[in-house]
Protein backbone atom coordinates (compact mmCIF):
# COMPACT_ATOMS: atom_id res chain seq x y z
CA UNK A 1 0.00 0.00 0.00
CA UNK A 2 1.31 3.45 -0.76
CA UNK A 3 0.81 6.09 2.28
CA UNK A 4 0.68 9.45 2.22
CA UNK A 5 0.65 11.92 5.15
CA UNK A 6 -0.48 15.79 5.24
CA UNK A 7 3.04 16.91 4.48
CA UNK A 8 2.68 14.60 1.22
CA UNK A 9 -0.34 15.87 0.21
CA UNK A 10 0.85 19.84 0.57
CA UNK A 11 3.65 19.19 -1.88
CA UNK A 12 1.92 17.79 -4.76
CA UNK A 13 1.48 19.12 -7.18
CA UNK A 14 -1.86 21.32 -7.50
CA UNK A 15 -3.44 18.90 -10.49
CA UNK A 16 -2.04 15.69 -9.13
CA UNK A 17 -3.60 16.92 -5.99
CA UNK A 18 -7.20 18.00 -7.31
CA UNK A 19 -7.45 14.54 -8.96
CA UNK A 20 -6.02 12.56 -6.18
CA UNK A 21 -8.50 14.02 -3.68
CA UNK A 22 -11.27 14.64 -5.99
CA UNK A 23 -11.09 10.26 -6.47
CA UNK A 24 -10.32 9.37 -2.56
CA UNK A 25 -13.71 10.40 -1.88
CA UNK A 26 -15.44 7.65 -4.38
CA UNK A 27 -18.41 7.27 -6.77
CA UNK A 28 -20.76 10.20 -7.18
CA UNK A 29 -23.71 11.31 -8.06
CA UNK A 30 -22.76 13.78 -10.66
CA UNK A 31 -25.89 15.60 -12.23
CA UNK A 32 -27.11 19.02 -13.36
CA UNK A 33 -28.55 21.61 -11.59
CA UNK A 34 -30.40 24.11 -13.60
CA UNK A 35 -31.60 27.84 -12.16
CA UNK A 36 -32.77 30.82 -13.81
CA UNK A 37 -32.19 34.60 -13.15
CA UNK A 38 -34.43 37.07 -12.18
CA UNK A 39 -35.10 38.14 -15.53
CA UNK A 40 -35.54 34.16 -16.87
CA UNK A 41 -32.30 33.80 -18.47
CA UNK A 42 -31.25 30.14 -17.88
CA UNK A 43 -28.49 28.44 -16.30
CA UNK A 44 -26.93 24.60 -16.63
CA UNK A 45 -23.94 23.52 -14.29
CA UNK A 46 -22.78 19.63 -13.53
CA UNK A 47 -22.22 19.22 -10.08
CA UNK A 48 -20.99 16.31 -8.49
CA UNK A 49 -21.05 17.09 -4.26
CA UNK A 50 -24.87 16.35 -4.63
CA UNK A 51 -25.97 14.25 -1.39
CA UNK A 52 -29.53 13.12 0.81
CA UNK A 53 -29.79 14.89 4.19
CA UNK A 54 -33.07 13.56 5.09
CA UNK A 55 -36.21 11.85 3.88
CA UNK A 56 -38.89 13.64 5.68
CA UNK A 57 -39.07 16.57 5.22
CA UNK A 58 -37.37 15.76 2.01
CA UNK A 59 -33.60 17.44 1.77
CA UNK A 60 -30.98 17.80 -0.45
CA UNK A 61 -27.85 19.01 -0.08
CA UNK A 62 -24.80 20.28 -2.63
CA UNK A 63 -21.74 22.11 -2.36
CA UNK A 64 -21.30 25.11 -4.13
CA UNK A 65 -17.39 26.13 -5.01
CA UNK A 66 -16.34 29.58 -4.42
CA UNK A 67 -18.28 32.32 -5.77
CA UNK A 68 -15.27 33.02 -7.67
CA UNK A 69 -14.77 30.35 -9.26
CA UNK A 70 -18.76 29.01 -9.82
CA UNK A 71 -20.64 32.35 -9.38
CA UNK A 72 -24.11 31.72 -11.87
CA UNK A 73 -25.92 28.88 -10.25
CA UNK A 74 -25.34 30.24 -6.89
CA UNK A 75 -26.38 33.55 -8.01
CA UNK A 76 -29.49 32.34 -9.60
CA UNK A 77 -30.50 30.09 -6.43
CA UNK A 78 -30.08 33.33 -4.19
CA UNK A 79 -32.19 35.70 -6.98
CA UNK A 80 -35.17 32.56 -7.57
CA UNK A 81 -34.84 30.72 -4.47
CA UNK A 82 -35.63 27.19 -6.85
CA UNK A 83 -33.85 24.99 -8.86
CA UNK A 84 -33.35 21.70 -10.42
CA UNK A 85 -31.33 18.55 -10.11
CA UNK A 86 -31.56 16.22 -12.90
CA UNK A 87 -29.39 12.89 -13.78
CA UNK A 88 -27.26 12.26 -16.20
CA UNK A 89 -27.00 9.51 -18.87
CA UNK A 90 -24.44 8.41 -20.88
CA UNK A 91 -26.17 9.37 -24.25
CA UNK A 92 -25.94 12.91 -22.47
CA UNK A 93 -22.08 12.63 -20.55
CA UNK A 94 -20.28 14.58 -23.45
CA UNK A 95 -22.72 17.58 -22.83
CA UNK A 96 -23.27 17.46 -18.98
CA UNK A 97 -19.43 17.25 -18.59
CA UNK A 98 -18.85 20.67 -21.33
CA UNK A 99 -21.64 22.96 -18.85
CA UNK A 100 -17.92 23.06 -16.41
CA UNK A 101 -17.02 25.22 -19.19
CA UNK A 102 -16.87 28.85 -17.76
CA UNK A 103 -19.60 30.43 -20.08
CA UNK A 104 -20.41 34.16 -19.63
CA UNK A 105 -23.55 34.79 -17.61
CA UNK A 106 -25.42 35.78 -21.37
CA UNK A 107 -24.93 32.49 -22.21
CA UNK A 108 -27.12 29.59 -21.54
CA UNK A 109 -25.69 26.06 -21.30
CA UNK A 110 -28.75 24.97 -22.70
CA UNK A 111 -27.80 26.03 -26.21
CA UNK A 112 -24.00 25.59 -25.83
CA UNK A 113 -23.83 22.22 -25.08
CA UNK A 114 -27.54 21.17 -26.86
CA UNK A 115 -29.39 19.80 -23.97
CA UNK A 116 -33.56 20.71 -23.91
CA UNK A 117 -34.88 23.16 -21.18
CA UNK A 118 -38.14 22.01 -20.12
CA UNK A 119 -40.67 23.94 -17.68
CA UNK A 120 -43.22 22.63 -15.14
CA UNK A 121 -46.01 24.62 -15.10
CA UNK A 122 -45.63 25.87 -11.80
CA UNK A 123 -42.02 25.86 -11.07
CA UNK A 124 -39.79 28.52 -12.55
CA UNK A 125 -36.35 26.41 -13.00
CA UNK A 126 -35.63 24.99 -15.85
CA UNK A 127 -35.44 20.63 -16.00
CA UNK A 128 -33.60 18.79 -18.38
CA UNK A 129 -35.80 16.87 -21.02
CA UNK A 130 -33.44 14.55 -21.38
CA UNK A 131 -33.09 13.16 -18.33
CA UNK A 132 -35.13 10.63 -16.63
CA UNK A 133 -34.41 11.45 -12.89
CA UNK A 134 -34.73 14.81 -12.50
CA UNK A 135 -36.38 16.69 -9.11
CA UNK A 136 -37.21 20.90 -8.32
CA UNK A 137 -36.04 22.39 -4.99
CA UNK A 138 -36.93 25.53 -3.21
CA UNK A 139 -34.06 26.78 -1.20
CA UNK A 140 -34.29 26.30 2.65
CA UNK A 141 -30.47 27.63 3.80
CA UNK A 142 -26.92 28.63 2.74
CA UNK A 143 -24.30 27.25 4.92
CA UNK A 144 -20.90 29.26 4.13
CA UNK A 145 -17.65 27.12 4.80
CA UNK A 146 -15.42 29.41 5.97
CA UNK A 147 -12.42 27.27 5.70
CA UNK A 148 -12.36 27.17 1.67
CA UNK A 149 -15.30 30.09 0.91
CA UNK A 150 -17.37 26.83 -0.40
CA UNK A 151 -21.32 26.59 0.50
CA UNK A 152 -23.78 24.15 1.74
CA UNK A 153 -27.10 24.76 -0.36
CA UNK A 154 -29.70 23.07 1.21
CA UNK A 155 -33.52 22.39 -0.68
CA UNK A 156 -36.11 20.44 -0.08
CA UNK A 157 -37.88 18.43 -2.41
CA UNK A 158 -41.09 20.63 -3.91
CA UNK A 159 -41.56 17.78 -7.38
CA UNK A 160 -40.30 14.82 -8.94
CA UNK A 161 -40.28 13.91 -12.14
CA UNK A 162 -39.29 9.73 -13.13
CA UNK A 163 -39.83 7.43 -15.76
CA UNK A 164 -42.44 4.69 -15.23
CA UNK A 165 -40.63 1.90 -15.23
CA UNK A 166 -37.71 2.30 -12.63
CA UNK A 167 -40.01 2.85 -9.39
CA UNK A 168 -40.09 -0.56 -7.58
CA UNK A 169 -43.40 -1.28 -5.50
CA UNK A 170 -41.54 -0.13 -2.43
CA UNK A 171 -40.34 3.19 -3.62
CA UNK A 172 -36.70 2.19 -4.29
CA UNK A 173 -35.18 3.66 -7.67
CA UNK A 174 -33.71 1.38 -10.39
CA UNK A 175 -31.12 3.30 -11.64
CA UNK A 176 -29.16 1.34 -13.29
CA UNK A 177 -32.16 0.42 -15.48
CA UNK A 178 -32.58 4.30 -16.27
CA UNK A 179 -28.77 4.35 -16.89
CA UNK A 180 -27.85 7.15 -14.54
CA UNK A 181 -24.37 7.55 -14.33
CA UNK A 182 -22.02 7.94 -11.30
CA UNK A 183 -18.63 9.98 -11.61
CA UNK A 184 -15.37 9.83 -10.66
CA UNK A 185 -12.87 12.97 -9.89
CA UNK A 186 -13.35 15.78 -11.54
CA UNK A 187 -13.27 14.04 -15.15
CA UNK A 188 -14.45 10.38 -15.50
CA UNK A 189 -17.64 8.69 -15.76
CA UNK A 190 -19.18 5.32 -15.32
CA UNK A 191 -22.28 2.99 -15.67
CA UNK A 192 -23.20 1.32 -12.29
CA UNK A 193 -24.23 -2.45 -12.31
CA UNK A 194 -26.24 -4.40 -9.19
CA UNK A 195 -24.19 -6.37 -6.92
CA UNK A 196 -27.11 -6.64 -3.95
CA UNK A 197 -29.52 -5.58 -2.48
CA UNK A 198 -29.69 -6.48 1.67
CA UNK A 199 -32.30 -6.80 3.98
CA UNK A 200 -32.20 -4.09 6.98
CA UNK A 201 -29.84 -5.36 9.03
CA UNK A 202 -30.25 -6.31 12.96
CA UNK A 203 -27.98 -7.33 15.38
CA UNK B 1 -42.66 10.41 -16.73
CA UNK B 2 -44.57 10.18 -13.06
CA UNK B 3 -45.01 13.58 -11.68
CA UNK B 4 -45.01 13.61 -7.88
CA UNK B 5 -45.71 16.81 -5.65
CA UNK B 6 -45.04 18.01 -1.87
CA UNK B 7 -48.55 17.05 -1.30
CA UNK B 8 -47.86 13.60 -2.79
CA UNK B 9 -44.40 12.68 -1.38
CA UNK B 10 -45.96 13.98 2.43
CA UNK B 11 -48.72 10.97 1.78
CA UNK B 12 -46.55 8.70 0.77
CA UNK B 13 -45.95 5.66 3.25
CA UNK B 14 -42.90 6.23 5.54
CA UNK B 15 -40.56 3.53 4.00
CA UNK B 16 -41.84 4.16 0.32
CA UNK B 17 -40.82 7.67 0.71
CA UNK B 18 -37.44 6.58 2.84
CA UNK B 19 -36.85 4.32 -0.39
CA UNK B 20 -37.78 7.12 -3.20
CA UNK B 21 -36.29 9.73 -1.92
CA UNK B 22 -32.96 7.85 -0.85
CA UNK B 23 -32.78 6.79 -4.50
CA UNK B 24 -33.55 10.46 -5.78
CA UNK B 25 -30.14 11.85 -5.33
CA UNK B 26 -28.54 8.47 -7.49
CA UNK B 27 -25.63 6.63 -7.04
CA UNK B 28 -23.17 7.50 -3.76
CA UNK B 29 -19.91 6.38 -2.34
CA UNK B 30 -21.21 4.10 0.70
CA UNK B 31 -18.14 3.88 2.78
CA UNK B 32 -16.95 2.71 6.68
CA UNK B 33 -16.86 5.83 9.44
CA UNK B 34 -14.02 3.65 11.97
CA UNK B 35 -14.09 5.81 15.20
CA UNK B 36 -13.04 4.72 19.27
CA UNK B 37 -14.08 6.84 22.17
CA UNK B 38 -11.98 7.76 25.04
CA UNK B 39 -10.67 4.54 26.18
CA UNK B 40 -9.83 3.31 23.05
CA UNK B 41 -13.27 1.01 22.21
CA UNK B 42 -13.40 0.91 18.36
CA UNK B 43 -16.93 1.69 16.25
CA UNK B 44 -17.15 0.56 12.41
CA UNK B 45 -20.66 2.04 10.75
CA UNK B 46 -21.19 2.73 7.02
CA UNK B 47 -22.34 6.08 5.54
CA UNK B 48 -23.46 6.62 2.43
CA UNK B 49 -23.49 11.13 2.33
CA UNK B 50 -19.86 11.07 2.14
CA UNK B 51 -18.91 13.76 -0.37
CA UNK B 52 -15.86 16.11 -1.31
CA UNK B 53 -15.44 19.78 0.33
CA UNK B 54 -12.11 20.91 -1.02
CA UNK B 55 -8.49 19.58 -2.23
CA UNK B 56 -6.54 22.35 -1.10
CA UNK B 57 -7.51 21.97 2.12
CA UNK B 58 -8.58 18.61 1.18
CA UNK B 59 -11.86 18.55 3.28
CA UNK B 60 -14.58 15.85 3.16
CA UNK B 61 -17.82 15.71 4.33
CA UNK B 62 -20.46 13.73 5.92
CA UNK B 63 -23.90 13.83 7.07
CA UNK B 64 -24.76 11.96 10.88
CA UNK B 65 -28.39 11.18 11.16
CA UNK B 66 -30.13 12.68 14.19
CA UNK B 67 -28.36 12.04 17.92
CA UNK B 68 -31.06 9.16 18.72
CA UNK B 69 -30.92 7.51 15.76
CA UNK B 70 -27.19 7.02 15.11
CA UNK B 71 -25.25 8.52 18.26
CA UNK B 72 -21.59 6.55 18.30
CA UNK B 73 -19.67 7.56 15.33
CA UNK B 74 -20.41 11.33 16.34
CA UNK B 75 -19.72 10.81 20.07
CA UNK B 76 -16.55 8.82 19.62
CA UNK B 77 -15.67 12.29 16.98
CA UNK B 78 -16.24 15.03 19.15
CA UNK B 79 -14.23 12.67 22.11
CA UNK B 80 -11.04 11.79 19.99
CA UNK B 81 -11.71 14.41 16.93
CA UNK B 82 -10.02 11.58 14.73
CA UNK B 83 -11.52 9.16 12.25
CA UNK B 84 -10.78 6.88 9.41
CA UNK B 85 -12.86 6.58 5.72
CA UNK B 86 -12.39 3.40 4.30
CA UNK B 87 -13.67 1.97 0.83
CA UNK B 88 -16.40 -1.09 0.59
CA UNK B 89 -15.26 -4.14 -2.14
CA UNK B 90 -17.90 -6.65 -3.50
CA UNK B 91 -16.60 -9.18 -0.84
CA UNK B 92 -17.02 -7.42 2.40
CA UNK B 93 -20.78 -5.89 0.98
CA UNK B 94 -22.98 -7.78 3.63
CA UNK B 95 -20.28 -7.45 6.60
CA UNK B 96 -20.30 -3.56 5.42
CA UNK B 97 -24.25 -3.49 5.59
CA UNK B 98 -24.15 -5.06 9.09
CA UNK B 99 -22.51 -2.43 10.70
CA UNK B 100 -25.91 -0.76 10.19
CA UNK B 101 -27.27 -2.83 12.73
CA UNK B 102 -27.92 -1.12 15.99
CA UNK B 103 -25.06 -2.78 18.37
CA UNK B 104 -25.41 -1.70 21.55
CA UNK B 105 -22.00 1.12 23.13
CA UNK B 106 -20.23 -1.82 24.59
CA UNK B 107 -20.02 -3.82 21.01
CA UNK B 108 -17.55 -3.48 18.45
CA UNK B 109 -18.89 -3.97 14.94
CA UNK B 110 -15.15 -4.88 13.62
CA UNK B 111 -15.75 -8.20 15.91
CA UNK B 112 -19.78 -9.17 14.97
CA UNK B 113 -19.59 -8.26 11.01
CA UNK B 114 -15.96 -10.17 10.56
CA UNK B 115 -13.65 -7.15 9.49
CA UNK B 116 -10.25 -6.49 10.81
CA UNK B 117 -9.18 -3.62 12.73
CA UNK B 118 -5.41 -1.73 11.88
CA UNK B 119 -3.95 0.99 13.31
CA UNK B 120 -1.42 3.55 11.49
CA UNK B 121 1.13 4.57 14.46
CA UNK B 122 0.29 7.82 14.89
CA UNK B 123 -3.59 8.09 14.35
CA UNK B 124 -5.77 6.80 17.44
CA UNK B 125 -8.58 5.30 14.77
CA UNK B 126 -8.93 2.04 13.47
CA UNK B 127 -8.89 1.88 9.81
CA UNK B 128 -10.33 -1.32 8.01
CA UNK B 129 -7.50 -3.40 6.92
CA UNK B 130 -9.39 -5.20 4.16
CA UNK B 131 -10.38 -1.48 2.55
CA UNK B 132 -8.00 -0.86 -0.45
CA UNK B 133 -8.69 2.79 -0.91
CA UNK B 134 -8.86 5.14 2.65
CA UNK B 135 -8.10 7.93 4.85
CA UNK B 136 -7.93 9.44 8.47
CA UNK B 137 -9.49 12.74 9.19
CA UNK B 138 -9.64 15.59 12.08
CA UNK B 139 -12.25 17.04 12.68
CA UNK B 140 -12.32 20.81 11.96
CA UNK B 141 -15.88 22.05 12.41
CA UNK B 142 -19.60 20.24 13.30
CA UNK B 143 -22.64 21.88 11.51
CA UNK B 144 -26.02 21.26 13.21
CA UNK B 145 -28.70 21.28 10.61
CA UNK B 146 -31.76 22.73 12.79
CA UNK B 147 -34.33 21.71 10.16
CA UNK B 148 -34.09 17.66 10.67
CA UNK B 149 -31.60 17.13 13.12
CA UNK B 150 -28.65 15.91 11.60
CA UNK B 151 -25.07 17.48 11.40
CA UNK B 152 -22.80 17.86 8.76
CA UNK B 153 -19.38 16.74 10.10
CA UNK B 154 -16.13 18.44 8.38
CA UNK B 155 -12.83 16.82 8.70
CA UNK B 156 -9.34 17.61 7.25
CA UNK B 157 -7.40 14.45 5.39
CA UNK B 158 -4.33 13.77 7.08
CA UNK B 159 -3.26 10.45 6.09
CA UNK B 160 -4.06 8.28 2.90
CA UNK B 161 -3.89 4.87 2.36
CA UNK B 162 -3.92 3.77 -1.15
CA UNK B 163 -3.44 0.17 -3.17
CA UNK B 164 -0.74 0.99 -5.77
CA UNK B 165 -1.78 -0.05 -8.66
CA UNK B 166 -4.89 2.22 -8.91
CA UNK B 167 -3.35 5.37 -8.75
CA UNK B 168 -2.20 7.16 -12.12
CA UNK B 169 0.03 9.16 -13.35
CA UNK B 170 -1.90 12.27 -12.66
CA UNK B 171 -3.27 11.47 -9.34
CA UNK B 172 -6.53 9.99 -10.75
CA UNK B 173 -7.79 7.10 -8.85
CA UNK B 174 -8.99 3.79 -10.66
CA UNK B 175 -11.47 3.24 -8.35
CA UNK B 176 -13.19 0.70 -10.68
CA UNK B 177 -9.76 -1.08 -10.75
CA UNK B 178 -10.06 -1.22 -6.76
CA UNK B 179 -13.37 -2.43 -7.15
CA UNK B 180 -14.54 0.18 -4.92
CA UNK B 181 -18.65 0.12 -4.60
CA UNK B 182 -21.02 2.34 -4.63
CA UNK B 183 -24.74 2.46 -3.51
CA UNK B 184 -28.03 3.29 -3.98
CA UNK B 185 -30.94 4.23 -1.79
CA UNK B 186 -30.64 2.37 2.00
CA UNK B 187 -29.67 -1.05 0.83
CA UNK B 188 -28.71 -1.44 -2.63
CA UNK B 189 -24.84 -2.17 -3.66
CA UNK B 190 -23.14 -1.49 -7.11
CA UNK B 191 -19.93 -2.20 -9.53
CA UNK B 192 -19.02 0.58 -11.96
CA UNK B 193 -18.11 0.05 -15.11
CA UNK B 194 -16.00 3.15 -16.76
CA UNK B 195 -17.92 4.63 -19.86
CA UNK B 196 -15.23 7.62 -20.46
CA UNK B 197 -12.81 10.12 -18.98
CA UNK B 198 -13.29 14.05 -21.03
CA UNK B 199 -10.64 16.95 -20.78
CA UNK B 200 -11.29 19.94 -19.12
CA UNK B 201 -14.24 22.10 -20.64
CA UNK B 202 -13.44 25.04 -22.24
CA UNK B 203 -16.25 27.07 -24.01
Amino acid sequence: MNIFSTTDIQNWERFYRANLINSLTGFKAASLIGTQNAVGKTNLAIFSSIFHIGSDPALVGYINRPRKAAPHTLANIEATHVYTINHIHPSMVEKAHQTSAKYPIEVSEFEKVGLTEEFSQDFPAPFVKESKVKYALRLQEIVPIAMNETFLVIGKIKKVIIEEDIISPDGFLELDKAQSICSNGIDSYYRAQPIIRLDYAKP
